[in-house]
């Protein structure tokens, strides 16, 4: 979609920074922004539930107050609003994670969190393990350094850290981190179970690398048992989180609202400490204002807000999946998340889901992300991502209707 | 001031980042933060100019409409708000440049655009061209990429592009950038001259490399003429802002408030489609309420804020100047800026200015950053920045004499 023009600069770009692309998708996900196309793309939250009313109370009240105000709209410190970080340690601790709030650093949602992550670890060559699928903006902050993917396996695996080593040496560089999103996995949906936790932090300590537990659904469940947070079992053998390999990425973005801009990582006091450094020099701070405003809606409003969003979101999850079991041909498949933004399809191998985008954006009038995307190795080419948290009811029915009209048109040409 | 652990992670951290270290500066100022201290330390706005009531209104203006609040509240594109981006593209054709939307990218202040553009461009060993003094967030963010610093000198000097290109072959690496402010400099509130830009500018284009004109302090201008910016100065030679080497980098901070933390880059179409790229993979965007409320503070109150910005800023300035002129002894010189923020003071040679901050502090009950700080190569220990944007005006005679006194007795001791 980027427009190739011929490049004046290209000599003297960084080497890491060339043939850097553009995220097709992203590029894709703008043009799919059309009146009277139901998007299924995007891991958007619904607007509907922003809290609104609540979000401009907050602002009022902190620019009303001079002292407040004038704290929030000037400067403020790398690590973050020291109100919001304390809440957030609160937070973590009924996740079974004790921390202090040197713990904690604010970043400008998530992605900042990845970015600053594979910066501080990934050099040209270096391995990240990350699952197949895996989700996509995880991939574009980690390539930046140009390392080599290789993919992680904790389930119904034979694979050990030899294995690993081997592969990693074989590309002329080291391992340097594992990368999960452990609940309600963007894009596949899926929860790692408690086994495939304690199998991860098991490699992890063979081949003494951090572990990026990505967690920011995990506020979300619509059904079935918790399963403890790779941070909380790390801790139960290594002691503290100043000992732990696991470095937690949280986020409001998916039970607030994504337009301020804030999520937060929670790892060992040295981790913390770089990319502390890595922010100051990155954005100097995340904006003081929001992250004030973010306090007051986590402090007065988590719960309510929570419980309002799983009741919105369990409803369009289940309308989703009894549409899939209604209209969806034989030879495709899905996933049943418990919780979170995502079910991910799997059409027959014969079908390839971005070569049909176009027809469903433009006959079908309904739009998702190929799941190619998502393979760090360009595979998947006959899966995608299905979104059911923007879409009204009504149009998830009737899209997802459309949809399988349209794969079963595929089916029958192809055979 | 950074606590030294034992690190675990060190062999597993990505080669650019072993020994990179909080900026010792940052670390500084948090303890220079006490009650009772007259700070002429950072280059910190006056909050009592912040437009508090306008920035309430327009959250609520926002927040109220339930279209505009869920579009604010919501994910929004990389390059940033199209009105916000619109205005940015009549206030620099009041500069000179005539550019379109897609040469704005907005950056979450202008720290972020030299981070991004230090990325694009700079591999380790590749020559950086910086003023000495520069800012020293400019060489926090380029020294992410391990760059070698070159010093650069373009009023009263006969450096050609071969000594230039030289250096950079013998430090292993291509020369990359320029970077300068070229008007009221961050830390010398120097302005660079009309005939200063020309040779800068001819310089570059020996060399082809891009330059870097940072300018947030160009709506602060306290007399004296506007020299043109480099921008517009490239463009009538070459024709169009699409063909210019100046990327320019301005800010909202300095004017209305740093707190929203919005800033822009503007350049070629070429540049700024490689530096959204980099903004996607490292935050996605710039919180798009911050940015709505800033294209109302900034189509609705920009000149008027300017104006009162400057009126205050300026009495300010002539406060400190009148300040130093009666009470500095013989043997210290100052910059007299037309503009911006700071004062650059230099002292006798045999007295280090970071030696003597804590005595500043502590008997002085003043502070300042010490001028090392500003220098790639770290000379320039007998200089120090005096920013008079934040004390208020009694306090800056004051401040200004309690610091003479402190190095009239420096110079007695070492006499």
């Amino acid at each position: 979609m980027q427009k190739t023009e011929k490049s004046h600069w290209e000599p003297r770009y960084a080497s890491r920074e060339k043939r850097m692309q553009a995220s097709e998708i992203r590029d894709l996900l703008k043009l799919l922004d059309k009146p009277g196309v139901v998007s299924f793309a995007g891991g958007i939250p619904d607007p509907e539930l922003f809290p609104r009313d609540a979000i401009e109370t907050y602002y009022q009240r902190i620019l009303s107050d001079p002292a407040n105000a004038k704290r929030a709209l000037q400067y403020s410190v790398s690590e973050g609003d020291s109100n919001l970080r304390q809440w957030i340690v609160s937070h973590m601790a009924t996740k079974g994670v004790i921390s202090d709030a040197d713990n904690i650093l604010i970043t400008s949602g998530s992605q900042q969190a990845l970015e600053f992550i594979g910066r501080l670890f990934i050099s040209p060559n270096d391995t990240a393990l990350v699952t197949a699928p895996t989700y996509l903006g995880a991939l574009q902050a980690f390539s930046a350094n140009k390392p080599v993917y290789d993919e992680l396996k904790v389930e119904n695996t034979n694979r050990t850290a030899a294995f690993y080593q081997q592969a990693a040496q074989d590309a002329d560089g080291d391992l340097k981190l594992a990368y999960v999103v452990p609940n309600f996995a963007n894009p596949s949906g899926e929860t790692l179970s408690r086994e495939g936790r304690v199998n991860l932090l098991g490699l992890a300590q063979d081949l003494d690398i951090p572990v990026i537990e990505d967690s920011p659904y995990a506020a979300l469940p619509y059904d079935g048992q918790d399963v403890i947070t790779l941070q909380a079992l790390n801790i139960e053998s290594c002691g503290s989180i100043d000992a732990s390999r696991v470095i937690h990425c949280g986020s409001f973005s998916k039970v607030f609202t994504p337009g301020l801009r804030i999520g937060w990582v929670c790892a060992s006091h040295e981790i913390i400490s770089r990319i502390t450094i890595i922010k100051q020099g990155s954005d100097l701070n995340s904006p003081a204002i929001n992250q004030a405003v973010m306090h007051l809606l986590a402090s007065e409003l988590f719960d309510t807000q929570v419980a309002k969003a799983i009741a919105s979101y369990r409803i369009k999850r289940d309308v989703m999946l009894a549409a899939l079991a209604e209209h969806m041909p034989e030879g495709v498949t899905w996933s049943r998340p418990d919780g979170g933004l995502f079910i991910w399809a799997t059409l027959p191998e014969s079908i390839n889901a971005q070569a049909l985008l176009p027809k469903a954006v433009e006959q079908a009038g309904i739009a998702y992300v190929p799941g190619h995307a998502f393979h760090a190795d360009g595979s998947g080419k006959n899966t995608m991502r299905l979104s059911f948290s923007l879409p009204r009811v009504e149009d998830i029915t009737s899209g997802i209707e459309q949809l399988a009209h349209l794969v079963k048109g595929e089916i029958k040409d192809k055979s």
